[in-house]
């Protein structure tokens, strides 16, 4: 049975659920930072997944990335799949600016930490759960 | 016209061509590390790919990624499209161990390079070639 792990949920804010995928935002702020997990137990490569399953993940993907583009202006987009530290399966959707804290550099591991003001959390999570929510999602 | 990245150029070996993909191997050994380019000009995000694009892509990083998993044995793939500092589109497929240079960190960015030992580098080569060539690719 899918359980989210634990990190995974300790560090995000539920956005949505799309058909394979939960969609999470970060609670770091330091950049717009969405996490797509989907939701199959005991999945940690992408390789885990069945074809069908690799497809609908990466629809997901670009849909978020879409999403998340068009709601941030971001410069540069980054998707990754790391899992050296949380093993469960998910893929990371980052909005990069050439003046944020770890450009042009990767964000994991760069220690940069920001909380969300709620105002900006909320109207970003606002338009993500728009954009997430409509008929071509 | 599709023209590679003289960056990506010079910082990689010729691996094999898919269907979309250039396929290449980092001269950077301090990983085995496999970048996927496709053929595509003028693109830098996943989603200026068209969908079906889009899906071979992804097709041919799962093959990579099967591929070089199966021949080093690794203990976790990282698979990312970054493209901070070259823009043209590209997908890094890198093998992961608990004893490398930027555990658990990402690659990028970690400064770690090595220089491959000519044997080592034929081998991986000769084995990743093999499977990439074969009918399952």
């Amino acid at each position: 049975m899918f359980r989210l792990d634990p990190r995974l949920e300790a560090d995000t804010i539920p956005l949505v659920t799309l058909g394979l995928c939960r969609v999470l935002l970060s609670r770091n702020a330091a950049w717009p930072w969405v996490v797509l997990v989907p939701e199959i137990a005991d999945a940690s490569e992408i390789t885990d997944l069945s074809d069908a399953d690799q497809q609908r993940l990466w629809r997901e993907v670009a849909v978020v990335t879409r999403a998340l583009q068009a709601t941030t202006s971001a410069y540069k987009m980054n998707i990754a799949t790391l899992g050296n530290v949380v093993r469960q399966l998910h893929v990371h959707v980052v909005a990069r600016f050439e003046h944020d804290p770890a450009w042009p550099g990767p964000i994991w591991g760069s220690g940069h930490s920001k909380v969300w003001e709620t105002e900006a959390q909320t109207a970003l999570m606002t338009a993500l759960r728009e954009k997430l929510s409509g008929p071509t999602a």
